[in-house]
C-alpha cells in the first residue's frame, strides 16, 4: 500500500491490488483469532468520533481493539461531547462549542488512531457530495484515520463486503454482482450502495445496478466501478429490470436509498417507495439460481427483504456483518504500522 | 451444572446444587481478589444490550470482564443504536430498524458472551409473563447470553443476594427471610421480588411475602419458590401483616412493585402508593432483634426505607450490591468454559 | 504528599511543593511514553461519573487507563443512569432515584478510583461555592477521588496548565501570567478561571486578572492564589484593562465567565457579553511580545478568540490539551500508590 496513504478514507484512494492485500490480510486474521492478542496493540487506543448511531460499527471496532490488546473509547458527539463544527472561519456563536480544527488534534494526542461516522445530511446533493466532516478531520488528524461512513462512501463495509464475495464465490472475477435499489420508510444516503459497487468491482465482477428512474447513484463513484470493471474484462450496467437482473445473479446486494432529487421533501419520498413496494426483494428474486443474498443491515424485515429470503439458504447476511470486525482489524493493523510514531 | 444450559437466564432453569456451585465459585473468587487475571478471560468481550438504564449491572460488568483481562461493551438500545423488533414475522415499517433475528447472531460474531436487559412494559401482564426481548435473543445468540434483569426475573441479583445472605448468617437454611413490599412514586416491575424469594428458597430458608392485597407475585414463580422450601422442610407464606412479620425476621428484604391490576393506570397506582405509605420500613420494622436489612438499590430514602433504618447496623445493602460483582464473575466464567469455541 | 490526602480534589488542599512533585512524575511519564505499561496498573479500574458532558476529560482518562494497563468505565448520570440525590435527609419523591450515600460506597466496591465531573448550577452563587455534590462523593466514597471539574475548581486541568507553563518557559518564576475575561453566548462557571490562576500562582509567576466590573472571581481562591504569589516575591493583581495587561504578558490565557450577579438571567448574561463584545482575544493583544496564548477548550473561534490568534505561532492549547492525560496520570498513579490496598 503507497506510504503516502496514512487514512482510510476512500476506495477512490486505493488500487485494486492494494485492497487485495487488505483482504488478504482480514483472511489471516480471521483464520488465526487464536493469536490476535499476538498482533502487538498493547496499549494502543482508537477514538472513534459518532456523529450518527451505530450497532456493527461501534461494536465491531471495540470488540477488534480488545483483542488486539489495546482499546476503542466511542464518543457520540452532542451526547458525551459538544456539537462540533467543521466549517473554516465560521463565527461559533450557535450550538457548536468546539471546531474540529481543535477536535481533531486534541483528539490525535489522545488517541493513536481515530474514526469518524458522519450520515449525509440529506438535504443538498452538492454538500453532502463534498464530504465535509470526514474530509475536515482527515485535514486535522496526526494520527490515522479510519472512515467509518461518511457521506459518500462506507469503506470499511465495502471491504468486508468484497470479502465476503470472495470467501463465499472463491474467484469473484467474471461472476454477475446486482446491486437493487430496495424501498424502505424514509430515505437513506448513499454511502453503503456506493462502496458496495466499488468493491464488487474491485474484485473484477461485472456489475448491474437496478433501480427505478430518478435514483441515480455519484456519477464520479459509477465511473470508478466502470473503470475497475473494464479493467477486468467485464462491465457496469445501469437498468431498471430489477426481476431479469436479479435472476441472471450471482450475488443479488439489497440496499435502500433516498432519491436526491426528493432530498428534503419527506412526503415525497414516502410516495415514492409506495409506488415502488414492489421492489421488496423476495424468493421470486432467486429464480432458478443459487445466489447470494446481501445485506450490509440493519435491514427491516418485509419491507426492505421478505423473511423467507432472509431465513432462506441464499443469505450470507451475518458471514457480512462478521467480516467487518475482520477487515477492520487489518485496516487498524496496517495504518498502525505504516505510520511512523509520533515525537 | 447441566452442561445444556448454556444460558443464564431464569433461577427455574437451575436446580438449588447448580446454584450453590456458582456461589461456592463467587466465594472463591472474591476471596482471591488479587488472582483474577489469572482467570484467562484475556481477548474474550462481552456486549451488553441496555434496553433500560443501569449503574451497577453496567458497571459491575464492565468491572469485573477489565479485572478478568477481557471487556465489556455496553450498548443502549436505542440511544447508541436502533430500536429493536423481536416479533417474528413483523413488517417493520415502524421505529425499529432491526431485529432481534440479525442483531443476537451477528453481536454474537463479534462477542464471546452477551447480556441484555429489558424491564417489564407494565402494560399487560400477559404480555410481562412472556419475558419476549430475552427469549428472543436466546433463541437467536450462539454465544451464551446473561439476564441482566428481565420482565420476570432478575437473576443476577438474587445470585448476588443469596451469596449476601450466606455470607451474613453462615447456615441460611431454616432462617426467616421477609420480602416485604414498599411504597415508592411509581409502580416497578416484579423482577427483582422474584428473584428475591427464588435466592432464599434456593438457600432452604423460611420464606414470608408480605405485600397489600392487589400486589401479589407471579404464580408459577411463588409455586417454584414454594416447593425449595418445602424440600428444605421450610414453608413460603403470604401475609398483609408487615410488622409482625418483619419484626419475627432474620433478614428483612425490602422493594417496591406496581400492581398488576393497575397496569397502565398511573394515578390509580399513585393513589394505591399513598393510601399504602406506611409500609414504609424504619426501625420499628426491626423490633429487638437483629434481623438484615436488604434491598438491591437504587433505593429513594424515606419514602421506600428510612434513613435511621438505611443508616444502622442492619444495612447490608452495600454488601449485597458488591456481590453483585462476585456472583457474576463466577456466571461469566463458568459460561465461557462450558461452551465449545466457535468453528 | 501529605499521605493524608486520599483525594485529589482541590489545589487548596496542597502546597506548592506536592503539585511540583505532581508535574515532575507527570513530565517523566511524558518522556517515556513507551514504558505506560509497566507501571503496574493492569486489573485497576476508573469509575467516571459525569453529571455534564465532555470530550478532553471523558477521553484523556479513558486512553491513559488503558495505556496504564488498566480500564475505565465513563457514567452518564441522568443518561447511562439514574440521576443521584446528594442532600442528606431528602424525601426523594422528585427525580432522584439513588442517593450519592449509596452510590459512592457501591461504586467504590466495584472500582478502585472514581472521578466526578459536575458543573456549577449558576442559579445560586452561594449554593454554588458550597461544591456539594463533589464533596458529598467525597464524604461517601471509600476510594480515592478525582475531582474532574466541580463547580469551584477544575485541578486536573489546573495542573496540566502549571506543567504546560513550565515546559514552554522553563522556569515560570517571576514571569507574567495574564488571565483574561472573554465574551461567549451564555455564561459559563467559574472553575476554570480558578484552576488557572492557582496554577500560575502556585508556579511563582505574577498574576494578572483582567475582566469587566462586575465579574469578579471568588475571594478564597483569589486570596489563596495571592499568597502564593507572594510566597514567590510575585503580586496578584486585577484589573480592568485589557489590552495593557495583555501586552506585557509572557502568558496570555484567556477563558470567558459568567457574572455572578447575572446567574439566573440568561437575557442580561447576553446583553453583558455584548456590551463586551471587543473583549475577544485577537493579534492586538500579542504587540511585539512573544507570548503564549492558552486556553482549556473547547474555544468558541471568533467568538472568544479569532482565527488569527488561535492559528497563530502564540498558539499551545493543544499541547495544553495533551497534557490533561499526563498530568491525570501522575495523579491516578499517586492515588492509587498512597492508598492501602482495600480489606
Amino acid at each position: 500500500m503507497t506510504a503516502a496513504i496514512r487514512h482510510f478514507l476512500s476506495f477512490l484512494d486505493y488500487t485494486s491490488a492494494d485492497l487485495t492485500e487488505l483482504i488478504d490480510l482480514a483472511r489471516r486474521l480471521k483464520a488465526n483469532r487464536a493469536d490476535l492478542h499476538r498482533e502487538g496493540l498493547h496499549g494502543k487506543v482508537m477514538g472513534m468520533v459518532f456523529f450518527n448511531p451505530s450497532l456493527r460499527t461501534r461494536t465491531s471496532f471495540e470488540s477488534l481493539m480488545a483483542k488486539l490488546g489495546g482499546h476503542a473509547i466511542c464518543l457520540s458527539v452532542g451526547g458525551d461531547t459538544w456539537s462540533l463544527e467543521h466549517r473554516d472561519g465560521a463565527v461559533m456563536d450557535g450550538a457548536a462549542a468546539e471546531h474540529v480544527r481543535e477536535a481533531a488534534p486534541v483528539l490525535s494526542r489522545y488517541c493513536d488512531l481515530l474514526g469518524v461516522r458522519t450520515f449525509a445530511g440529506l438535504k443538498d446533493a452538492t454538500e453532502d457530495a463534498q464530504d465535509a466532516v470526514i474530509r475536515s478531520f482527515a485535514r486535522h488528524s496526526t494520527v490515522p484515520l479510519i472512515n467509518m461512513e461518511s457521506t459518500m462512501e462506507h469503506p470499511c463495509q465495502g471491504l468486508a463486503d468484497r470479502m465476503t464475495l470472495e470467501e463465499k464465490l472463491g474467484n469473484a472475477r467474471g461472476r454477475r454482482f446486482v446491486l437493487t435499489w430496495a424501498p424502505h420508510v424514509k430515505g437513506l444516503p448513499m454511502a453503503v450502495p456506493h462502496s458496495a459497487i466499488l468493491a464488487a468491482a474491485s474484485a473484477g465482477m461485472s456489475v448491474t445496478v437496478v433501480h427505478p428512474p430518478g435514483y441515480e447513484l455519484n456519477a464520479d463513484i459509477v465511473s470508478k466501478a466502470q473503470s475497475w470493471c473494464a479493467a477486468a474484462g467485464g462491465e457496469l450496467e445501469i437498468s431498471d429490470q430489477q426481476i431479469n437482473a436479479c435472476q441472471s445473479a450471482d450475488v443479488i446486494y439489497v440496499k435502500s436509498w433516498g432519491s436526491s432529487a426528493l432530498y428534503g421533501q419527506p412526503q415525497e419520498q414516502t410516495k415514492s417507495f409506495a409506488r415502488h413496494k414492489d421492489w421488496r426483494v423476495d424468493m421470486t428474486h432467486f429464480g432458478d439460481k443459487d445466489a447470494l443474498l446481501m445485506h450490509c443491515l440493519p435491514v427491516r424485515r418485509n419491507v426492505v427483504i421478505a423473511d423467507a429470503a432472509l431465513d432462506s439458504r441464499h443469505s450470507v447476511v451475518v458471514d457480512q456483518a462478521e467480516n467487518r470486525l475482520w477487515a477492520q482489524a487489518a485496516v487498524v493493523l496496517r495504518l498502525c504500522c505504516t505510520t511512523e510514531p509520533r515525537p
